[in-house]
């Protein structure tokens, strides 16, 4: 391997991290771009991309590219047709499905348990009153199973008796649910639903796949949490539904589209809680990502296999996977 | 059974409560006291007390008595030297282990997770910037294995990878937890320790258990939960640390002292949540409550052996199960 470009995008690669990168490629030339013409620049000798930032714009150019790394986990938003068709490989970046999950599953407890009422309550300072909760859930239901939605079904099997798997095909968890749904029977399900935790990928064909129907078919006590794409939920829908006193809250990392001012009434909206887009984070992201890309380098340097490889299909398309998870 | 005393903690029992009671115990007179004198009053009759309030007041004129329903899960702090000398039988009820572990792992999950200052961020109508978090936690520790700490450790276990128990004897979690600890050594388990879960009953042996040492002990980025009791938690400590910046953050449910009024510095300590004592409560609590008083009350009528009963040792004490839990 003679030209790499990285391009995270978030955090730029610390020196120790190209350091490290270069001890595994000792004679290839390792270029860290920070803007869209750096990358495009670096794009005719390079053989492996280190992150997928430009690719679009890098991919013309890179006559030679034959593997991009990509940061996310889900890779329904890159060009994976082009990919297929110049039989380059894409690897996912599966890792943080664990923090994904874990905060996934703190949005919902808060939402369970009052805790937005609670900081209230105590900014005031006063002890009490209690907040209202709901019992505690019986059925929660995980839509989509990829690495993310596995994830949330392991953490959450102790904590809920009942829970109800959606997904387009059959994954690993399946055997950990007690119900496992496909696109055509999944809603007859909503009415029995305590929380609701999307993980749903970015595909196109799951655009608004939670819309107003869907939302008033949870009963009037449940709890959604959406950590997949925003784009999943009609947030109009969501926020009617909320206003009208239906669900007894909701939460957000994602949203689709983010208000541009703070006057938005979303972010004043009863019984709803937003975050960030900070499911994936904790301080030491970007020590846990670089060690993942230094171990996938390593990997294509000896010759094995690397790990989270997008499939493919036959006719050079990549197949479904990347879409629904 | 001809005289009952019904006489609960927080809610008054609803009146088909009572009609079911009643039709449990025909022939026998319930009396539903709403105060200390109208429990007093009816003492001479009792044979059952369902629910301890004001049974310190009623002890000395219930010389029928042979049987207590306490309310609440931990029972050191009711009059067990008594009961068991005029053996009377005491039994707790743990029935809302699962609710209060549940509200435990909320509040870690919350400090862990950034919520608190995700919500000041939202209510500023800001997308961002994300809250600094601590990596997921490797290690947590249950202190405590009695019902509450049990179910902690069932629910939190797919959540970290280790878990250390402390608790002064064998408990059926035993096999779950990756380690556990007794009194005389726990403490060398502390700064191993990311996220800490106090559920340790208030036995006077366990005041003060959590002390300024304890706290400096566990990491700078550990986070700290009490659902247990106040007392156990020197609370004073507790904020200093905080406010010298040491511990990610804690969250109480219970206070020691709750304080008196709204412009006590504790309701703004940095990175402390506060919840008032609702670890216990949900919408169908006292549905809960009652429909295992009644469960209770038909064993005893019908000869079957109660649940949940406080064990006495031989000498006439109760053992110290009761005060550990």
């Amino acid at each position: 391997m003679t030209g790499l470009l990285v391009m995270y995008s978030n955090d730029p690669p610390t020196p120790q991290h190209l350091a490290r990168l270069q001890a595994l490629v000792p004679g290839a030339r390792i270029v860290a771009a920070d803007s869209e013409a750096a990358a495009v620049g670096a794009a005719a000798g390079v053989e492996a991309m280190l992150g997928h930032r430009y690719l679009r714009q890098v991919l013309p150019r890179a006559d030679r590219l034959r593997w991009v790394q990509s940061t996310a986990s889900g890779v329904a938003h890159l060009p994976t047709d082009v990919l297929a068709a110049r039989r380059i490989v894409l690897t996912r970046c599966p890792i943080f499905a664990d923090t994904v999950a874990t905060h996934a599953i703190t949005l919902a407890l808060c939402m369970l348990r009052g805790i937005p009422d609670a900081l209230r309550t105590q900014a005031r300072g006063t002890w009490g009153p209690r907040p209202a909760v709901p019992p505690l859930p019986r059925t929660a239901m995980v839509v989509g199973l990829g690495s993310v939605g596995q994830a949330i079904v392991t953490r959450l099997r102790p904590l809920v008796p009942r829970i109800i798997g959606v997904a387009r095909r059959p994954s690993p968890v399946d055997a950990m649910c007690n119900d496992v749904r496909r696109p055509e029977t999944w809603q007859q399900a909503l009415p029995e639903v305590d929380v609701c935790l999307l993980a749903v990928g970015d595909g196109a064909e799951n655009r608004h796949l939670v819309d107003e129907r869907v939302l008033r078919l949870l009963p009037a006590h449940a709890v959604l949490v959406n950590v997949g794409r925003g784009s999943v939920l009609d947030q109009a829908a969501l926020l009617r539904t909320l206003h009208d006193g239906h669900l007894a809250g909701a939460a957000l990392d994602v949203l689709d589209p983010v208000p541009l001012n703070a006057d938005d009434p979303l972010w004043h909206t009863p019984r709803l809680l937003v975050t960030p887009k900070s499911a994936v984070f904790t301080s030491d992201r970007q020590t846990r990502l670089e060690r993942f890309v230094e171990e996938q380098l390593e990997r294509a340097v000896l010759g094995h296999t690397l790990q989270h490889v997008v499939p493919t299909t036959g006719s050079g398309q990549p197949s479904r996977e990347a879409a629904i998870r």
